[in-house]
């Protein structure tokens, strides 16, 4: 690497004795909404909560610049979602088809069993698994509508047996995306409703007239969509509150540096907060990958993005050795990390933390966006530390199941009487006490 | 049951035309912070992320009246935990190492196992499963201080294999719970701070010189508390939002009276927002039940919180048939069910939310809450609906894993390819047909 500053994208080396500050700015991000948003918000909620429909529609005439009358004016049949499905080119909508049945594959792995087991005693425990009676998806409307966020909500869903999927997709001015509600047909969203904003997560939070209360909300949003979720947790269940997409590379040097500069490109074209890292102990090499990144940026489609979010959250970072990329990983804790190296297996072990790894040279980030499998919903800003991608255990829950024999019951309620008085609470001592034979 | 209204507890019955309104109104829990809690809670937050340990004392001389001049006498060590410990009685002391023992072989069941699976063309698909690096339990003091609570948080972190656990209990007043470090010692919690309130969240989620930064906080805590979890929520993993407790008895008539009074007051008794319901089809035994704790009221230790807490939340609710009381059951999802009914499995199947289900007529709740084995800590208010009782996977998270064979990659490559096209995405498209073998 030269010694002059890139203006496309800035370079670290570990080596440097302000490295950890460097590196801290490079990650810091506030996704903390201001008071005025929080206050938006709530008076948008409370509206919803109060008025429903009535309020719905308000708001999305408004912030949608629509002039709706009637709440069925917003709402999407389940022949509109056909009709887009066959209206598909041939090519898009096979790819769209096999890509919901890799992602439903995959997803079948992942649900979870109830289990019980059986003491000497007799007594019984165990959790039993029942899926959420219905879930809300929000999908984002205008620029950043994403099929594959469809398909990527709605069938960890489906899998998890939820009994019934509400989406809702703002058309702002009216601009309805063909491709978002061919993916909702396939992913088998039972209703839709063209709302978005804050008005979208209160009426699915509180329910009104005609947008049922769900049980959960998930799915990407603006940071109106955030605050909403934030406010109403507890009230419903929400998946996360993501910040933007990252990726770190880890290359060990043999990757084709232009395979390296499109993968940091597929991350950074997202928008100008993406954030897109490289990471290799081979100096030479991160020149050529930026000397490939220099001459690849001029192709791009979404050039000014890219470059825009390169030069502000991207970085080239040289360390030492394998295990201070291992490091840079675990401190990191990546949204995508991909592992572009010769033998990844060794390697996973040390992974504590990132929602997706991707194994591999021939492993590109954008495969597992639209089909590998995997889902891409998934914790961003280093959130993979406590968070999981998004999946079937998200549309499911867990209930204790405790059934003690007339002997179990006994024993028991020794220990309980003796812990129940310990905390002064003797009614809950008695009533064990009651089970105790005699 | 007479047709007087109780002073003591509401007598509901699903056949009144106005049931379905006093139902609501029974169960409403509004659990939000005023704009007041929030403001303090913020500007302490905000005052711990900027001046660290400084402001935790200023905050815990001020809210818990001590006076403390460095952080270190807020501290407590390995040695006093295991003082506390070989200090308990040897009926507490023993009864506290069962409870342990049988909450860990419980939740060794609970822990989810990374899988992978190869396709045909040597593909391999799988999930990661690992620990949190350090994770955070609140444990209130004051009145509310149980030891039980410190096992229920920190043994399922425990198995799960975090590397680290931090306690914070505040001692106002300097009043220290023996029974709590006891059970600190046994659950091996590694740090405790003597901190509470919003204070203790922030040092928790933010870090400062002394309280090491956790990825997530679980355990209950006031208004305050909860207010505080809530902000920090995306910078922390957080476990839930609880309200007061709650059970709901279903009885199908064969069930002692008296046990069935005890434990609704076992209920009752934690204090005046806990909610005891008992449904029932047979009026003649909830009139034997009314007389019954019309009787035993007197006896009880915390009569007064449990005249209250009846007289605000509980009820006692006669309804038509069995399959009545199961709607019931999944209209209110309560946090504690008890089936006492004759064959509580038959019922089970039709359950979808409860956070723990207590079958038949031996299974007190009381036993749950200390030593049967499942967690104590489950979804209040409805939340059983999209939540899950605390568990071994609330301290795991994981990391989906993507290797692609060159052929794999191929294949995936041209859907991708197509998908990414009519998002618009085309870096994405070029980095997945870089992969593509011509």
């Amino acid at each position: 690497m030269s010694d002059t500053p890139s203006k496309t994208i800035a370079r670290l080396s570990t080596q440097s004795s302000d490295f950890e500050r460097e590196l801290t700015q490079l990650l810091a991000w506030e996704g903390v909404s201001d008071a005025s948003v929080q206050q938006r918000v709530d008076e948008i909620l409370a509206d919803v909560k109060t008025r429903g429909d009535a309020a719905v529609i308000d708001a999305t005439n408004r912030f949608d610049r629509l002039s709706v009358s009637h709440i069925d004016e917003l709402r999407l049949s389940a022949a509109q979602l056909e009709a887009a499905f066959e209206s598909l080119p041939d090519e898009q909508r096979d790819a769209l088809a096999a890509a919901a049945e890799r992602i439903r594959c995959y997803h079948e792995r992942q649900k979870p069993t109830s289990w019980q087991y059986e003491e000497a005693d007799g007594t019984v425990l165990g959790q039993q698994v029942t899926p959420l009676d219905r879930a809300g998806i929000y999908v984002p409307g205008g620029k950043a509508a994403y099929p594959s966020s469809v398909l990527m909500n709605a069938i960890p869903a489906h899998v998890a047996g939820v009994r019934e999927l509400i989406m809702v997709v703002p058309t702002p001015d009216g601009a309805v995306n063909a491709l978002v509600l061919a993916a909702a047909h396939l992913a088998g969203v039972d209703q839709v409703f063209t709302i978005g904003g804050a008005q979208a997560i209160g009426a699915l939070a509180y329910g009104t007239q005609s947008v049922p209360r769900v049980d959960k909300i998930v799915g990407p949003g603006n940071i109106y969509v955030a605050t909403a979720k934030r406010a109403v947790f507890g009230q419903v269940g929400i998946d996360m509150i993501a910040g933007p997409s990252e990726i770190l590379v880890v290359s060990d040097g043999h990757t084709d540096p232009e395979w390296l500069a499109m993968d940091l490109f597929s991350q950074a074209e997202h928008d100008e907060d993406a954030q897109a890292i490289l990471v290799s102990w081979d100096a030479d090499h991160l020149a050529e990958v930026e000397a490939a990144i220099e001459r690849l940026l001029p192709t791009l489609d979404r050039e000014a993005i890219v470059r825009e979010s390169l030069a502000r959250r991207g970085a080239l970072i040289h360390c030492a050795d394998e295990s201070q990329a291992i490091e840079l990983i675990n401190r990191i804790a990546p949204e995508h990390l991909e592992l572009s190296v010769a033998e990844p297996e060794r390697l996973l072990p040390e992974v504590r933390h990132a929602g997706a790894i991707f194994m591999g040279r021939y492993t590109a980030e954008a495969l597992g966006d639209y089909c590998a499998g995997p889902n891409h919903v998934l914790p961003t800003s280093g959130t993979a530390r406590f968070s999981s991608p998004l999946g079937v255990y998200d549309f499911q829950k867990r209930s204790s199941i405790i059934h003690c024999s007339a002997q179990g019951a006994s024993e028991l309620g020794k220990i309980a009487s003796v812990l129940a008085r310990g905390e002064s609470l003797t009614a809950h001592a008695r009533s064990a006490e009651y089970r105790i034979r005699r």
